[in-house]
């Protein structure tokens, strides 16, 4: 069989959709790396050429999945019509609704993450996807400044402390995953909604907004994503 | 050689406070599993019953580090003489005297939870690190509700959103550790302790209080606590 010469970075965004569409239907836990290497028809030293493992090609799904939410958000991270605060909670408002659509497949994915074993790579994946948005997150909070929208002196902070706030949702789904009784589960869900208000609120103060100022998705988007994701 | 029966505590605790030593000694990185098992006179098997690995004896250290700094500062926790925010802020005062004073040798053996292979490691025993303090700091702050000293409605995320606040020096430690020149160092540790400043603000306002009423270290006081880390 004449050897096939595909540019590098095709190969490999090859691999990586051929996976995908593997993890998608059968759940990421069910496929091998050999079933991966199988079905792209390559050898597993073409695969390593490409992915240190199984959980780095994961990593870099999650980074493509971060790249492709960004692409999705240009619209109103650019929307010069919305003041600050209005293209902030566009950001946030399309962001949930993205996940929530995104959640079943993701959930099949990703869901992995969630594992213990998996922790380090889970802060890997979610550093990858904060640094992609801080330059984003960091002007919008800095043309607020300048509009006397919000009044801080730490953008950049601000900035990182709402990535880091929202990546405190980790112990949460956690927890709505491994909820054993319908009742445990609904006080997780209000938990975890609880929580986000009073991220929301944290940033609201520190901009210094009013308290509600900051889009937080209501108890009932909480619980359509959450049942989306482990449905 | 007649066999030694030892109680499994004491055992397990010999081990570890041994491995401690030699770690405090040589560092984490030069210290083998042979060398531990050497030191200790036991054998493979035995090390394997009490530990799965070297990575979890340095989990559990950091763990028995975490109770003995929860054990030293029992004393302004419960000191009913203070207010709670004085008792916050004085457990937070002492926990930066504890940190910088322990600081040289708690290197020596816990460095290697920066290095990016062990980020898994690191967020496992920070997790359990907050889980012990998480308790009293609720009950501090639900004092302070009581007391109308602090107005929240939610002193659990409080308390939480705190501790989380608290760990995000990762990145900067790690910053400050590999900065190649001096300047890069002074700026980092600016960066640092700016950040620090953003997160006091930030549970200031989370409790109705003036900005600035949480303890904060001084820009010194972090490059003194940083130089005893790295020295």
């Amino acid at each position: 069989m004449p050897r096939v010469i595909k540019h590098p970075d095709l190969r490999r965004s090859e691999i990586l959709n051929q996976a995908l569409a593997l993890f998608l239907s059968r759940g990421y836990d069910n496929v091998s790396l050999n079933d991966i290497i199988a079905n792209a028809g390559i050898s597993k030293g073409v695969f390593y050429h490409y992915f240190l493992s199984k959980e780095a090609l994961l990593a870099a799904l999650a980074d493509q999945f971060a790249h492709q939410a960004l692409a999705d958000l240009d619209d109103v991270l650019n929307d010069r019509a919305l003041n600050p605060l209005q293209r902030l909670n566009a950001f946030l408002t399309k962001g949930t609704r993205i996940k929530t659509e995104l959640a079943p497949g993701a959930w099949a994915v990703f869901g992995a993450l969630f594992r213990p074993e998996n922790l380090g790579l889970y802060q890997r994946v979610v550093t990858a996807s904060e640094l992609l948005f801080r330059p984003i997150l960091i002007d919008i909070i800095t043309q607020g400044v300048k509009e006397r929208l919000f009044d801080t002196d730490d953008p950049e902070g601000v900035a990182d402390l709402l990535q880091q706030l929202a990546s405190n949702t980790y112990s949460f789904v956690t927890r709505i995953i491994r909820a054993r009784t319908g009742q445990e589960r609904q006080e997780a869900l209000k938990a975890f909604h609880r929580r986000l208000r009073l991220n929301g609120m944290a940033i609201d103060r520190l901009l210094g907004l009013s308290d509600g100022s900051l889009y937080v998705p209501s108890l009932s988007q909480v619980k359509k994503l959450m049942s989306r994701l482990t449905a």
